[in-house]
């Protein structure tokens, strides 16, 4: 059974693409399992900002992400991986147009900040044990009221992020 | 004489609603006279988010607005007019297409901060009396080598940011 544990592994890691180095040996159950994030960080919309950005289509929102201080620190010295206890976080409004900008301008040219979106928040929290599944880092995504993705769609986050592994599964970039 | 400037500041009051209160009387020729400031806040890069917008249009940008502990202070407090010593300010990158981050999710649809723009950074500092001629507000503006936009273009900051001047001259909104 040992043997065949070992096996199923070897098999995950090569079909997956995912290190798992220096981790105690787990049943390939465990190992596939996904573990999601249930709780909102402390303070994060005092952190620093990484980057803005604005996804069109049906997401349609502007977005700024910001990381803690030990995001923020591997960000400025281009350090990857990133050290554990990294977050890098992301909050996104509904890309408006602003009336009162337009009107003021004398243009129609200026989008802002509107309401939170579905998935308002998300954070990628770094824990290279706890979510070796995942590529070292766990996920979570709220809503405007705090509460929880439901973890059907939480099943997409780590399939996307994992086709960046070269960049640590993080999409983002610092902006100079 | 004196009579005289009390006469030409009150019709200046009046013309521009401006409010002049508990500052020296001065000749009109230094009411209307703009201070431009010249030296880039230390540490701006770490201040908190107050938001983020997209600038369509000739300037395409996507921009964050940040604001140093006085003024975001103020912003989460709802506090106006804004207290001495604040400082907002704004990053503006070119609004480009993400062809990495398109890729990864099949859609066309991400647009993320390119290069600083030519007005890369540019921040409101708020001293009532230094910058009485503008609303209590200092405006500055600087390319991405730190140079200050010159003189001419600036005399447009103020006009703009009068017409809002029961928001205390800021056009940015805290994104909740």
């Amino acid at each position: 059974m040992i043997r065949m544990t070992f096996l199923l592994i070897a098999v995950a890691t090569l079909a997956g693409g995912i290190a798992f180095t220096a981790t105690p040996p787990r049943t390939a159950a465990q190992e596939v399992a996904p573990v999601f994030v249930k709780t909102i960080p402390n303070g994060y919309r005092d952190w620093k900002l990484v980057s803005v950005a604005h996804e069109a289509g049906d997401l349609n929102d502007i977005r700024a992400v910001l990381g803690n201080d030990i995001a923020i620190k591997a960000y400025r010295e281009g350090k990857r991986p990133f050290p554990e206890g990294s977050i890098v976080g992301r909050i996104a409004w509904s890309h408006v147009p602003s009336e009162e900008n337009n009107k003021t301008f004398g243009k129609d040219q200026s989008f802002v900040a509107g309401s939170p979106t579905e998935f308002y928040l998300q954070f990628m929290v770094k824990d290279s044990k706890k979510y070796a599944a995942t590529g070292g880092w766990g996920y979570s995504s709220f809503d405007k009221n705090g509460k929880p993705t439901d973890e059907a769609a939480m099943k997409s986050c780590f399939p996307c992020h994992q086709k960046i592994q070269d960049r640590d599964f993080v999409f983002t970039r610092y902006a100079q």
